[in-house]
């Protein structure tokens, strides 16, 4: 590997190791929790989710597509330092931006770690718009004090001036929703989400974008192993048909999928962050195909 | 604290502190689970539902309200005494009668505990009809040859002349269908449960009610631990506009939640039944607002 | 019990105890679980299925029905050789054939066990249609290079000349649904399911035909406990609604419950299982009484 | 309570409610956990400690003792800031002073959390020595190029010129070891600890001293609920005969249980950490006593 990843260790890793200077697609854990203000644990979220690999198959069933016609890479994890946000994120940011200078079109994929890392490739990447699926609005100014901190990851985001859009929110405070409303930022919570006002709220929004998905957007019953689970969420079929919208009508320039927190190999969290992990690949490619 | 509180200790306390002369709603744990017939551990309901309160805003999104606007006092828990429900019952009778004399107009929310103890706030303040919203019926004359037991608990309420509905119901046995069929009380299975028909059976019960959420109503997928969870039940959005339709349209004295049996902190069986109670003591204040 | 059962344990056992002679259903277990290539357990199904029963009413609401009212035995479990596939299915088809000469109008349920064990039924009772509940097609040629492999169970029981037909299947390889399209073989994804298209499907079966329910048809939020959990999966609702149609058109030679794999006692994979269960005696004691 | 306790949260409690201006033990909890390396979840070490409250005898029989006889007064926990261990530490330093200005002779007891919040309590108080019970060093300079880590503990103490001495250690790097050599820091590992050299450790210290027990000091079969569990530990005996003699010969003038991170109600790593605590207040009110 490049010695300029300084800050790369690889302890688990996904079966894919195409080389990265022609890979279409670039996975990166980062192990990072220290923010997490009720349940730690999402630092287990890359290796949980790679442990889920020999349960799912890379064949998709649903698009008659096998994973393998993509060219990914899996470089492992970002060195975090716990209990320094900052110093993780600019490690990320450094990470992310060697891997561009080697590979001009990779597409990143980020395995969290807490929802605080989508920060990093924001700030890499420069997409003009942030589509997040979360349970949460994390618009706060500060939280606990902190600015730097998972509640606050969106608000981080959309004060460098990217558009913010978030589905499947059901928990916030005052702050957030005010925020929300002075700064046009659209929120859809699960029991008015309709695919028709996706694709609506998606029309506004400039591209390229960047797609986040806290995993606690999914309902608790379908993905229990997260920091903050929230009653009354998303269903699988729900964030499947959102993201195919996403990646069919938006040029899609990074992708996470974060908040994982689960410590049991193979439990059914990681099982549908893997498989959701999947879909994104797939559908990207998907997108790069219709191009051409 | 006030020393007829024979019968209080506590251990865990949600950081509602109001003083309870002029306190709203009063929140008081009864961690008793000795007549459970299958899989014990609902004396750790009411530590395990105050353990979520990190983790679930006070600021309710739905209904832009947070819940500091209501003035609440969480007391403890009654000192159970396991094995022995009648002097449980009693102790909690006592404690309930108290907590009224020192407050005539605050609402009662009790937090299980199996569902027997449901039999205490009924037998204190004598509410006309008892809505519950569960997985069984609870309408045996006897179990295990003892009338004092969770399974028999909407049975005894019934018994002293209160009216009794009951939503979410998909298991019981022959003799308490045909009880329920000779008595007049309504049942609803999650198969057949729509607003309408709640609102309706709402329209034929006396007022004033109470209110006892069994967390089993819920999919076992939902809310996993409980004691005898049983496939097939009704989602968070269910439970919630049943409740808000019963908070609207009748004047509730008092409510609980039963039946909650994780060990776990933060598991989402605690997590749900917070954010269930949550929504319960909101539509009470909605209620008495709109009375203004 | 009678000697000709060289292979049978009984460490667990449901509490029905007809005669064989004269019982109307038979229930036996086959804990193994060697081929499974994710996450093993199933073995522990036949006493995690059991284990739920205290939990669940032997009356069924829906079916205003007692399962008491079928003659059931409970001979225990088949001895399986771990690590041996063919012996295992070898005694598992010898039980099964001297249950028969015992009692030749017994209706079988067997308790996996991983799927691979629903060979055994079908070699010793030769249904024409072998109609399947799961998430996956198991329809490979060889897994791993081995042809007695669960994720192949339903492409050997094809080559035995059975019809089959899959219901909420929702992965596979390509080779697999080259084959079914080749073959003929119907499966429908949870997707695409509705009840009039299972009607459809069963309408061109041939008769009497198995039903095997891998308990990972059901959304892994609904069974966790499986050894490849699949996200996307049926409801409960949707499972008992085409086991009803299934006993309701057609003559059901045997039934099976397989890929639970709990080791806790009255968890909800358990639990749901065991109603499961009861539905599909219930059904075929209803379809029996349709017929006199 | 005191309106200068700007900083805390009463969300679990032990049930000693003595007014704490006459308190002669105060327990406090600081519930962080956010430099943790390995396994996170000391956050949740004080509700978990607490939650094993009606487990274990206020009365001691060891000691012919009952815990009611010491004046104790629970006053909740630190509000933290997950992610800013300085600005957590400094909340911590600050009630510290305040609970001092109080009462100038109570004894404080902290429950963590990680071993950094150790800090608070030698840099409120400062005593002479700092004695730690633990299975690792802690004298790193920096940990992954953080100097504020519950790795660098002792050593960020030590720089306080506190003396140091260990029993338990059976962790740690070289450079470690030779900065206890060259400073003159007493360790000793579990296979070479006899009370004899615990004594004579002692001997050398100054007084008044500081003691600090990381629940990590004893065997992970005792209490393996702990963010970086080590093989080789002591025994529960081994601690309380240390501990006794500690506080026998000693002036203590505070005391911390830390790294307990369980999340289950009762488990045994909370139940052993509860005795101990109690073991450790009977002890300092016995050299009260002796003193009087």
């Amino acid at each position: 590997m490049n010695n300029e990843f300084l800050f790369i260790t690889k302890t688990t890793s996904l079966p894919f190791d195409y080389p990265l200077e022609n890979a279409e697609t670039v996975i990166l854990g980062v192990p990072f929790d220290s923010t997490t203000s009720y349940k730690p644990g999402a630092r287990f979220g890359p290796s949980a989710i790679r442990g889920a690999y020999p349960g799912i198959e890379e064949y998709l069933l649903d698009y008659d597509f096998n994973l393998r016609k993509v060219k990914i890479k899996d470089i492992g994890d970002v060195e975090v330092v716990h209990g320094n946000a900052l110093e993780t994120l600019k490690r990320t940011v450094q990470t992310l931006t060697t891997l561009r200078k080697i590979n001009k079109r990779v597409f990143p994929v980020l395995l969290g770690g807490e929802h605080l890392i989508s920060y990093a490739p924001v700030k890499a990447f420069k997409p003009k718009s942030f589509i997040v699926l979360d349970a949460h609005l994390d618009l706060r100014d500060t939280f606990l004090g902190e600015k730097w901190s998972h509640a606050c990851v969106s608000r981080r985001i959309h004060e460098l001036n990217v558009e913010v859009a978030e589905f499947g929110v059901r928990s916030g405070v005052k702050e957030e929703v005010d925020y929300a409303r002075r700064e046009g930022i659209t929120y859809i919570t699960p029991k008015n989400l309709t695919l028709e006002k996706v694709k609506k709220t998606l029309d506004e929004l400039r591209e390229p974008v960047y797609v986040s998905l806290d995993i606690d957007c999914l309902d608790p019953s379908i993905a229990p192993a997260t920091g903050t689970p929230e009653p009354g969420g998303l269903s699988f079929q729900d964030v499947t048909s959102i993201l195919e919208i996403i990646f069919r009508e938006k040029e899609v320039i990074g992708f996470d999928i974060v908040e994982v927190s689960s410590q049991t190999i193979g439990d059914i969290t990681s099982v549908i962050a893997l498989k959701t992990l999947y879909h994104a690949i797939a559908l990207k490619k998907f997108k790069e195909k219709s191009f051409t």
